[in-house]
């Protein structure tokens, strides 16, 4: 009597437009019917909750589920905040949150690096420094939360002293055991990182060159420099927004072109998980995860 | 040359975020495009009519459908005598009304109390008696009106006796013959009602207890007690929200969950219908006799 | 591991809703998923474009594209240019725009005149004459635009001159070897008009009578005479809307419905013409000439 169960996902945008990237990449890992809702707000998201809860019973809750985006990353955490919260015992469905995409490229940034450097022996790991530039916008935060996971000391760099602490703070509370510490732009902290760093991450906004050709000089322990900006110009001088593992001198650099396949596999294959048997959460931790188990060995 | 014709739903939803309950239900009803409209009013709501009457010929047509809904039930129906208004000739959708559910949830109560009671016998309803605790909501008010249709002997309880009176003037204006009366909570009056009533239906706000434990012995000729309230504390004090048919003295009683799946067969059902050759309006009466024709007899 | 690449439509709407006719006319095209998005404007639009632009890579790109709507015409032009600029390489996706259903009205209704009188042959054009009532509207500047390009000598004619003149001057821009006139309605300019055309297009505001029966009798020289508005009275009195090539004395007549199948038709093939492997930007003259190749001749 009734059709087969089909895949819904509710997109919860805090933007007043819902993102149409976003809802393509849904379209694109196979969500049947797409629900775009554009600003969500903590306040306003619970009925659209309660509507994803309570309309399916059974095996075909699974075939339900929510994305949360927007530009306004904070916002986009509180309303993923009340979306789990309103979950009781079976009643809940996968959500993923990747507000800007923060959390599918802070993910692909570090899988790159992870293939030139042992990020995922815990071992290892504990023996490499990083420094994120940009650190404290919403894919530098994450970069340094999932970087500091994994065990990797971690400089996170800002324009603000302040700023970077409150940052730093803020990813220690979350993860206890990470070792992240705010270091101001050019100050001597920070000339002191970018020269025993294996790693550098750049995570600025559009068009801020935040490493000039005379400060990659510096860099000269690193092995790997990711730039995320894809606008001209580069935030790290030099950098093409195309490079992918690009071998310079000793390291190999990547642009946010050369990143950016990564990163649509993992959002594509974590839409794809929200629709599996088990509710699942997934956070900047899941999608590095998820992206672990996605990408092939370095060739 | 051009695809298939799909069924398109046009969902318009008082709210400024479309119901994304009404959307999961059509689209497991069969609907393969929704198209849903938040924040429409009767003032805005004309040209998307126009664009459900002018864009489909023939039997093409039948696959075009109007949904509304939307917690503000008053202007819920302002929309729907819009979208009625606007049709000529054979220019016509088919138009199913649920603002909030209420259309659905109250069919719902009265087929789960026909299961107990002769209600759909003419002769027999009237002689039943029914009370409707917080009658004057979205609910209360389809309930005393399907009820009063059907020959009950309806007592319209709220607090405030003068909304009751108005209550009871708009439904008796709808269905002459109904015999409905107002009460004030806890008056003389409210007592009759009580302890000669063979129903009793709650339909109150949530978390409101509307009949305790003492008046519940007071209402000993009930055969049948339903509480549409799903958050706690329930509405009639002693039921639970899954409760159905639970027997409990010589009478049944139902919770919200109780309820819930007719309720649901019900708003499936209405949706599948409005995709026949014939157009239909489903209103709080359809949808009743559509649930009718729906359930099986009480096992 | 993804689902087959299904065609992805954004419908860019300048109005607070998307429009619910190019919603259904696009889903009856063959669209697999719609994305409509209302209230857009040229300062919001670029984020909706990048998410078009910047999702899907290679042939798969071809398969996402573009409507542009709304009744504000001028403000769903201003949005297409925004959206054609951000493109760049190949990176660019297929674009329609229809506000207020003008390219595909005024396109029906030149091809309804050229069934008649001998458009499409660029020496016998130059000898005729149109007058365009109502032709500073968004329907009557296309068609004013259209008919100029094919080389034809245009009177505009409007309430107010300047308004007129206006409106001559914009489509002289974009085609400078049109030739057309400004009149005021009523004035000496207009009879002469009237007497000496063979085509006469009304497309003024609805309700609006343009041309009484005893202006009619003065346009003694027209084989061709249309009236666009649907809503009574006609603006050419006698003309029933659903007129279709009706004779008339020596003249045929057309009314809105006796043009609207045709303009149906272009609507979807536009639709269905934005998936193809070409990326194309369908304005007016584009959709006149899908309207050209789709027509049978006359019967």
């Amino acid at each position: 009597m009734t059709a087969p169960t089909r895949r819904v996902l509710l997109q919860l945008d805090c933007d007043p437009q819902p993102s149409a990237f976003d809802a393509i990449v849904a379209v694109d890992a196979g969500v049947d019917v797409l629900l775009p809702y554009g600003g969500v707000s903590p306040q306003t998201v619970l009925p659209l909750v309660h509507g994803a809860m309570f309309t399916r019973g059974g095996a075909a809750l699974s075939q339900t589920a929510i994305f949360v985006g927007g530009s306004n990353v904070e916002m986009a955490e509180a309303v993923c905040a009340e979306v789990t919260q309103a979950f009781f015992g079976p009643v809940r469905v996968s959500v993923m949150l990747d507000p800007a995409g923060a959390n599918t490229t802070a993910s692909a940034a570090v899988l790159a690096a992870a293939r030139h450097l042992p990020l995922f022996d815990q071992e290892q790991a504990a023996r490499c420094r990083a420094l994120v530039l940009g650190g404290t916008g919403p894919v530098g935060q994450r970069v340094a939360r999932l970087l500091g996971r994994l065990g990797v000391a971690v400089d996170v760099a800002s324009r603000k002293l302040q700023r970077a602490e409150e940052v730093c703070a803020g990813v220690m509370e979350k993860v206890p055991h990470a070792r992240l510490a705010p270091v101001a732009n050019a100050s001597t902290a920070f000339h002191t990182a970018l020269e025993s760093s294996d790693l550098v991450v750049s995570c600025g906004a559009a068009g801020v060159v935040l490493l000039d050709a005379a400060g990659r000089k510096r860099a000269g322990k690193a092995r790997v420099l990711i730039d995320l900006n894809a606008v001209p110009p580069a935030g790290i001088e030099g950098i093409g927004s195309g490079d992918k593992a690009k071998p310079e001198g000793p390291a190999v650099v990547y642009g946010a072109l050369g990143v950016g396949g990564t990163k649509m596999k993992i959002h594509r294959a974590g839409i794809e998980k929200l629709f599996g048997a088990k509710s699942v959460v997934l956070d900047a931790e899941e999608l590095l995860a998820l992206g672990e188990s996605l990408t092939a060995p370095p060739t």
